[in-house]
């Protein structure tokens, strides 16, 4: 079987797990409040240009998005979102669950315009009725997005600058942050997003970490604690340096983006041989997912010896298909698929 | 100044208001106990034609939805709503706040399709990942429905038949119920809302009432004790008789659907004023709501001595404006109107 | 029979109605936003002293409490309240159900003291685990107590020092503050409710109003806009002029406290013939309210012709009862309960 | 510095350490669909004489309760805890932010007593305005619970006959039971908790895992879709195998209760130490942790070289430390601390 399903069919990348061996029989506090979670933390400001940012640590990605939203949403807003965000699609209701609407726009490619987040927001406003409407709270953003694809510099300048007219928060979430840093297509560094945004998180679980991800808060005027919010959430790790060691050992010597890489080359072989025996595909691809229109009786025959997602019966027997590289992605793996497709 | 802003600009009928008069220095118990409400709750179950149904008064509908969303939908489940629906767009995200998404589908006319729901219902269950995903867990109708149209009979049917497939809740929100009731254009009858729905209300706050709604649950199965969510969600009525004495007035000697006539003869006599002057409807006028398609600049000139609602701007110097009658509007002031128009 | 059971027996006071009625077919814009709104927040402005505050009309108290958790309380913050205090036992949750504890100090005749608020609050800060336990966000007190006792004005005093000095807010819920205002045993007027609370309710639905209750907000640190929460809690009356017309009546001529003052004097006359008869009280009688303690057996044969309620057994024989005057009481009534005790 | 101060200072056990490594490059799907789960959950069955029993697992305690809270509970339900109780004192309102009353009843030596409880449902029953209260929906006990103690199977059969008997979960909370199932004082065996509880969560985190905890469920009358649930807030582990693996190695040959030995042996070792020095406990100790009672001076000197927590002030010049060993806990620190106690 070669599998293709998803970024986060291995355990750590052996770095990071080498490190949680090594430390494993250490005594440290809990909570977060260790030393090595402190260490990470500070490579985190570093990376990112943020000396003041706050960083925590969490276990997963709706965890995070639930308690940016939770935290950071007054009552009575909502958070605006690609129709295809993973708040919006893929988290059970997460947000909603907070109390807070998901303002569903409509996206190209995965991606929000500004100009149509620009319109929600201003015709929002305009309306004699505002107040019995949920306002718009948030801008949730995806990089790279649910299918793969990549805002530009330029538009999350835009998306910066509209946020701070209307004094909501900007958030990106990273879940796979990793890939486009990895990738030739991003022009968005670290230092961009600590300077653009309000709060993203740098992904782990699906970018080499065992499990993990760090959410870096730039601007600190959210409502209430976020220690206690993310404790009364069920969010806090008791072995908080279990993320610590991680993060620290990620953000040492570029292994965080330099693991990465192997996924973009893995694709990049892929997309190539796809292209080259006539695929299409959903959504042009720049980073570790690839959406593929493939015939219903391919898919079929195909799941047979490979583990790959069914994204969406297009109905005139066709599907979109994904194949997921990562950073443990093997080049015969993807040259054996090439020979099945 | 002429009113045509809503339905709810006066206070009560004065059959009503008389019975409030009448009763007002009696001592009865409070929270829904007294004989004014079970009376009341006996001629709503005859109306219906459902002897076994549970009826509770409450204050207004904003509350009444939330509520119904509350103690029918289970964790993860959001209820289908069209996109027009009050429940998704006038209501401050009251739904989202007790926790569960509002699953807006398209609309047309402010109706939902039955074929697009099933669709979305199927697609829900077919996906692979479907725990992942909000679960349609209630359909949300209004009739009449925010743009003044109706469902038919034929219609109510099919989701009824539709939700009992998937066990889901059919809920109603009658706001403006009477005005529907008092239609030429309306096949659903009372009896029929009681046999095809789970729940409905019946609007009394712009159907004659001072204030107030009665919602009627015919099939039990939702979570929870509803006398104790009413109280925990600060929407019991202290003087619960304050809703009995009105809605027992209300549905004696068929005042419920006779009072809200006044309405529907007032808005026909102006749907032929507006046709005679050429005015277009964004939606086909049938009850008491008319959404007329108007210049700009009419609309600026008109505001000045008539009272009334800007629903839309559309952007090419037109806008939607609506006009609502009700019980109590005068048949001079309609006259007037149309001389201004 | 005889009704001493509670405070909202009838509906509303004579000249409330008087005024409801003439009012009844003007058409007024809804959602609070009519003159007759206007006129009675300035009027209640000017009884208070507090030019700048906000009011609010709401229709009942559950219903004030929770929205004032929901607005004022920050996530992980939990509100102070006797253990008696309506809040903590009798609204069904309805303070959880916004996401807050109540955290329940003890108290004595119904009311908090001082010193055990202070030490809680000092000994949370000083918890080496303050993080991981619920903040202590608000303190709520109840005026009168649900026993019918009154703080006395260094108390209130004291009280807004402590949670100045530590930055949460001081709440008052006046369901019955009229029953207070008309006590010759209270202290504590408009003036000082205004200047030393962040927010407290005038109690409308059992001093003599129909319905309502006025939230007067005096800082307005709060999270979120209260219109729009309102809103979404399903707290809005739509014919918002049924408030405004009501506590417009009750702040003209002093009517609100004058009229409880019969409330008082009946409570004062039963008193009166209680002691005189040896029985005892839970809680020294000065208001409305009287918690008296009585044979089991008396209990049983007295309710065959006096509404009353039971409010706790003691196990030994004799049980607590409660007698409540209003504004509606009649001396004969009282004089006629006292024949049967 | 010796290390008292709590029981998950370390990372996981070496021999689950050993097969989270040994299996860290395998490839499997997400979300606990993974064969380790499988196993793991075949191997929890067996051990608890339950194989229709549900087993998910969870990454930590807070997001266990929180969880089970949430699903279990209706509207307007309470969760039943002992004062003492994690969820009621140290999970920063976790429960309570589910919208749900954490009914606190009195405690002795951390443990509720039946006939506490029983009295509480009884009266609540019994109370005629019982709609108004919060209803006893669950009965929540931590075994061993937060001060080390432990129930015994007598008293736990009386919980759970008084549970069924008003058709309300009994939940017990886990997070330390491999130290009870090591302790010779308990005798309450997980085929016992399988038996008598609705549910039941063995702790992971602090004996032995690296994190995780398992949620075992024998009655699946809870509200809504667990796996959904458990997605919607945030406790899903994309990478579920992992624990998958550990309890899977937990679980086999007995390691759960075996390593948790050494914790029991280690305490006892520390208990004679202490008593022969004389120090009091606040609660007999027959876990792994010690509540010792310590004048002011000696906390003070011995924080110097001994990380230990200080559990609470006195207020008469003693404290009550607390002092925790578990599967890794060397006899040679505990003779250090017995040479500097």
């Amino acid at each position: 079987m070669l599998y293709f399903e998803c970024d986060y069919m291995e355990g750590a990348h052996p770095e990071v797990l080498r490190r949680l061996v090594e430390t494993n029989m250490e005594k440290t506090l809990g909570y977060g409040t260790d030393a090595y979670c402190e260490e990470a933390r500070e490579k985190i400001r570093a990376a990112c240009g943020a000396p003041e940012a706050d960083v925590y640590f969490l276990a997963g990605g709706t965890q995070t998005n639930a308690l940016v939203a939770y935290s950071f949403l007054k009552p009575c807003q909502g958070m605006i979102s690609p129709v295809t965000g993973h708040v919006n699609h893929h988290e059970s209701g997460a947000v909603e669950a907070t109390g807070h609407k998901v303002i569903a726009l409509p996206a190209s490619e995965g991606k929000l315009s500004v100009a149509a987040v620009r319109e929600y927001i201003e015709s929002y406003w305009a309306d004699e009725n505002y107040q019995h409407i949920v306002e718009p709270g948030m801008v949730y953003l995806t990089h790279p997005t649910e299918l793969g694809t990549l805002y530009t510099l330029p538009e999350l300048t835009e998306f910066s600058e509209l946020c701070r007219k209307y004094r909501i928060p900007l958030y990106v979430d990273g879940a796979r942050l990793g890939y486009a840093l990895a990738s030739d297509a991003n022009d968005i560094s670290l230092l961009d997003l600590a300077r653009l945004c309000d709060a993203f998180y740098i992904g782990g679980t699906k970018c080499g970490a065992m499990f993990g991800e760090a959410l870096v808060v730039t601007n600190r005027n959210f409502v209430g604690d976020l220690f206690s919010i993310i404790k009364q959430r069920g969010a806090m790790t008791a072995k908080g340096r279990l993320l610590g060691v991680q993060f620290s050992t990620l953000f040492t010597d570029g292994l965080y983006a330099g693991i990465c890489r192997n996924a973009i080359e893995t694709a990049s072989m892929l997309v190539d041989i796809l292209r080259s025996k006539g695929y299409g595909f959903l959504a042009y691809p720049v980073t570790n997912q690839l959406f593929v229109i493939m015939e219903d009786s391919k898919v079929d025959s195909l799941r047979k010896s490979v583990s790959f997602s069914l994204w969406e019966r297009l109905g005139d027997g066709r599907s979109v298909v994904r194949f997921v590289t990562n950073w443990a992605t093997i080049r015969e793996d993807v040259a054996r698929l090439g020979e099945l497709l």
